[in-house]
């Protein structure tokens, strides 16, 4: 594949600029109409070898790439405008490849209204040179003129509720439920109405609860801490509470909000785990067992440089 | 280096949100305030082994990573808003050189106006895998309600001009101005505002006069070609015409208009090297030697995915 091979599929296929996309593909830039006066943005890449294994599905990988930048936007409470993709591909990417990658970045980028509008390729010098693709994407508050849910805002006594269920996203062959879920962009919209004001802090769940839940702990104005309580955790398909914590791309969503939050949002179940409290010199988020407590602050998975292969 | 160290860095040293910037690293996205209704958004990544050597002072790969987005913003004559970056590391990255690379995107960053508002690592599993930078740039129109100007629109008769002098980007040792360059960021808004409506068409010179003359001829509308004349093309130091149309990363502006432009921008010399003509069947570009003519469209760097290091 050339470098110019994966922004000619991407020109050929794109229809013409619509909706908020004011010029699409092909210039130096693109161009995007925004209400509100505010746009969000964020950037994150999927490694082979790190966030996948090689000999993936390319399609999937191109989904995973889009899906998780999706899981940022519903963890805003935000609302998708447009996608970026950057590929660094190795030097035996067929044309081929690079149809089926895009294939995936693009099925993802159309089921959440976010088109995919600009794009640039690298090849790698070397065959063995991971794939690597990273993806910007855009957003806008859910209203206009509206408010976007921060990490910070999580106050003493408030519930910590989550969605889904936690826990077993990678299988054991390396596939999963890592490569292809369902952001909950809807739900977290209508989490934000539902709850209004009283939803004060919001996450999405790729580290691991353990982990995630102690970025909204330290974002916390004041010295708090999360109690999780271990019978409370909706563990998938009977997986151990430490599975639950710490496999992470759970890419569920995790809040804080005063009062009880729903039961369930446009059918996902919603299940309080947990409560802010003081943290008295203890871990960011401990996990309670009966009258056991224990530090699940360090669950979680930060792809560190060991070698793994998700 | 773990993937948290990048962020961390990030982190450390961000100072609060000011200006455009409604909310900076460390959440799930970055807010920017967007005024007149539009924001333009490009990636463009720099990959170790392709558009830098091995070895290269990571400071350089960082300031380069940002530069070339810059360059993308001037070629539309926008105003940079906010920039974020995706670091795909070989394992062995340690936080010294992560400290550096961000060093240098950060410097870049902020000589033009345009935080960085986010960021994500991930780290390769193997020591000899290529460093990833990937930079996402967001810009505004230069003037509220403005105009950018775009790679299409320019006209049969236009003259065809560059700003600065052309080739030679890559040293013989693998550094030179491909690594750090000005982007002509205020140049192009002078531009667009002296020029006004007979500023038709954009575009900055990273793969080649060659080549990118045939991306603004391409996106004409009618059947169009640029001819090039040779003694006109401002080649630097002494370089033959070959260099100065296809060594490509000059990081100039060229455009398409209609009268003669200025002769300089704020200090940088304005060329007139052509014209828009008809393409009559011919090449995209063409290039004039007293009578003799040939096609310059090929020339240019394309990074092809032979072994190549810049």
């Amino acid at each position: 594949m050339r470098e110019s091979a994966f922004i000619a599929h991407l020109l050929a296929s794109e229809p013409p600029p619509r909706g908020a996309v004011l010029l699409g593909p092909g210039d130096d830039m693109a161009a995007l109409r925004v209400e509100g006066g505010a746009v969000l943005a964020a950037i994150d890449a999927v490694v082979e070898g790190r966030h996948f294994r090689t000999g993936t599905d390319l399609r999937l990988v191109g989904r995973k790439a889009v899906l998780r930048n999706l899981s940022d936007v519903a963890a805003m409470a935000a609302r998708p405008l447009a996608c970026l993709a950057s590929v660094a591909a190795p030097r035996g990417f067929s044309d081929e490849d690079a149809r089926r990658l895009l294939a995936g970045v693009r099925s993802a980028a159309e089921e959440h209204a976010c088109p995919l509008v600009g794009g640039d390729t690298a090849i790698h010098a070397r065959d063995d040179s991971p794939l690597v693709v990273s993806v910007a994407i855009l957003a806008t508050p859910a209203a206009v003129g509206g408010e976007f849910v921060r990490r910070r805002g999580g106050r003493l006594g408030d519930l910590v509720a989550v969605t889904g269920r936690l826990g077993g996203s990678l299988d054991p062959d390396g596939g999963g439920r890592h490569l292809d879920f369902p952001p909950r962009l809807a739900e977290a919209t209508e989490l934000a109405e539902t709850l209004g004001t009283r939803l004060h802090a919001m996450i999405d769940l790729s580290d691991g609860l353990g982990v995630d839940a102690a970025h909204l702990a330290e974002a916390a104005a004041g010295d708090l801490a999360i109690e999780i309580e271990a019978s409370a955790v909706p563990c998938r398909e009977g997986l151990p509470i430490e599975r639950a914590l710490g496999d992470g791309e759970d890419f569920e969503l995790c809040f804080c909000c005063s009062g009880p939050p729903p039961a369930e949002v446009r059918g996902v179940p919603v299940t309080v785990v947990g409560r802010v409290v003081e943290r008295e010199g203890g871990p960011r988020v401990r996990l309670r067992r009966g009258t056991v407590l224990s530090d699940a602050s360090r669950f979680g998975f930060e792809h560190r440089s060991e070698e793994t292969t998700r």
